[in-house]
C-alpha cells in the first residue's frame, strides 16, 4: 500500500460522496472512471486489494463502498487535529470546510505569541499556548499535528509535537523533517499543483488525464 | 501525459534541487529512488518520454536534468499568478515561499471588499479591486488564477477569471467548476493528505511508500 494508493482511495471516496448526493445508488468502475476522469482498471485493482466489493451485473453499491472506504482510511472514528502555528495558513486550515466534512475535528490552534493566545479563528477554533501542547494532546486525544510555521522553526516544533505523543504530522512548512521511525510525516507542497498548470500552459492540449 | 506524471516531474525537480544544494552533480535513477522513496523504473519511464537524459555509467547530470525538467514543466518563463480572495487562505498563498522560489510571481490579490483594497500582504503583494481583474490580467500578463473564495461564490469568480482571459485555475474552493474546454482547472483538496495520515494511524506499518 503506497501513499499514491491511499490518495486514490480518498479521491474515490470524494467521488462516491458526490454520487450519493445526486441520489445515485450503484455505479460500475467504468462509469465511475468516465464521470471523474479516472482509470477503471486501476479502480478495480485498488479496491480488490481490500476485498470483493463489486457485485456482478450491478457494479458497486455507492453507500456500501463509501462505508468500506471510510473504514479502510480509518475515518470511522473521529480524529482530532492540532494546528501548530496561528498565522494566515494556520487560520485558513482551521476554517477549511473539507476537514470538518470528512470527520476531522480541529481541536485547537497553537502559537507561541502571547497576544494570539486566547483568541479564536472565525469558525471558533481556540488559540492555545504551544507550551500546553503536550497537556492538550493527552487530554483531548489529538493524533495528528498540522505544521504551519515558518521553515526556520519547523524542526523544533515537529520535535515538540513528537515529544507530545503525536504520531502523524501534515507538514506545510518548507523543507524535510527528521522524526522517529514510528512517526509518519506527509509533506504538502502547494507548488506541485501550480507546476501542473504551468505544464498545461506550456503544452496546451497535450496534457490529458489518462491515468 | 497525465496529471499524475506532471506531478511526478515536479517531485523529481524538487529532489534534484535538494541534491544540487548538497553539491551533488550526478545521480542514477536507482539512487534518486532510494534517497527520496521513489520508483526507479517509473523515473526512467517518465523521463524517457521526453528524451534521452541519462548517460551510461553516470546516470543523470543533476543540473542538466533540472534545467530540462523546468523546460518541460514550462517553468523557463516567468508565470504571473493572481490570487482571487483576500481571506486567510489568499494571504497564506500570497506569502507562500515555495511559489516564489519556483519562479511564480504573485502579481496581486483580488477582493470585492472595499476596506481590503489598497492594503497588502506581509510580503508586499497588493490587494486590488476584483472589478479591475480583467484590466490587470491584460496589463501584467497574468496567466494563472488561484481561487481562494468561499464555495458559494467560486463559480461566479471563476467565470470572471475566464472572461478576463485566464486559461489556468488552481481551485482551493470546495466543489467543481464549469469552464470552457480550453481552460484547465486543477482542484486542490487538502483533505486527501489528512486522509493518508488517517490511513497510517489506522494501519500503522502496513503503509509503505512503494510506488
Amino acid at each position: 500500500m503506497s501513499e499514491l494508493t491511499t490518495n486514490r482511495l480518498s479521491v474515490y471516496l470524494r467521488c462516491l460522496t458526490e454520487l450519493e448526493s445526486q441520489g445515485i445508488r450503484t455505479v460500475s468502475s467504468q462509469s465511475l472512471a468516465e464521470q471523474f476522469h479516472l482509470n477503471a482498471a486501476q479502480i478495480r485493482k485498488d479496491l480488490a486489494y481490500f476485498g470483493e466489493f463489486g457485485v456482478r451485473g450491478v457494479g458497486y453499491y455507492v453507500r456500501d463502498l463509501k462505508r468500506h472506504l471510510r473504514q479502510i482510511l480509518g475515518l470511522d472514528r473521529r480524529l482530532r487535529v492540532a494546528i501548530l502555528g496561528a498565522g494566515n495558513l494556520g487560520f485558513a486550515l482551521a476554517d477549511y470546510p473539507g476537514f470538518r466534512q470528512e470527520g476531522f475535528e480541529i481541536a485547537a490552534l497553537f502559537d507561541n505569541q502571547r497576544e494570539k493566545v486566547g483568541q479564536q479563528s472565525r469558525s471558533g477554533v481556540p488559540i492555545l499556548d504551544i507550551a500546553d501542547l503536550r497537556k492538550v494532546v493527552k487530554r483531548d486525544g489529538v493524533s495528528i499535528a498540522v505544521l504551519a510555521v515558518p521553515g526556520s522553526s519547523a524542526q523544533q516544533v515537529a520535535d515538540l509535537a513528537v515529544a507530545s505523543g503525536i504520531k502523524a504530522i501534515l507538514n506545510f512548512s518548507p523543507g524535510s523533517l527528521q522524526v522517529p521511525d514510528d512517526v509518519k510525516v506527509k509533506g504538502v507542497d502547494l507548488t506541485v499543483s501550480l507546476e501542473s498548470l504551468s505544464f498545461f500552459l506550456a503544452h496546451g492540449d497535450v496534457a490529458e488525464q489518462t491515468e
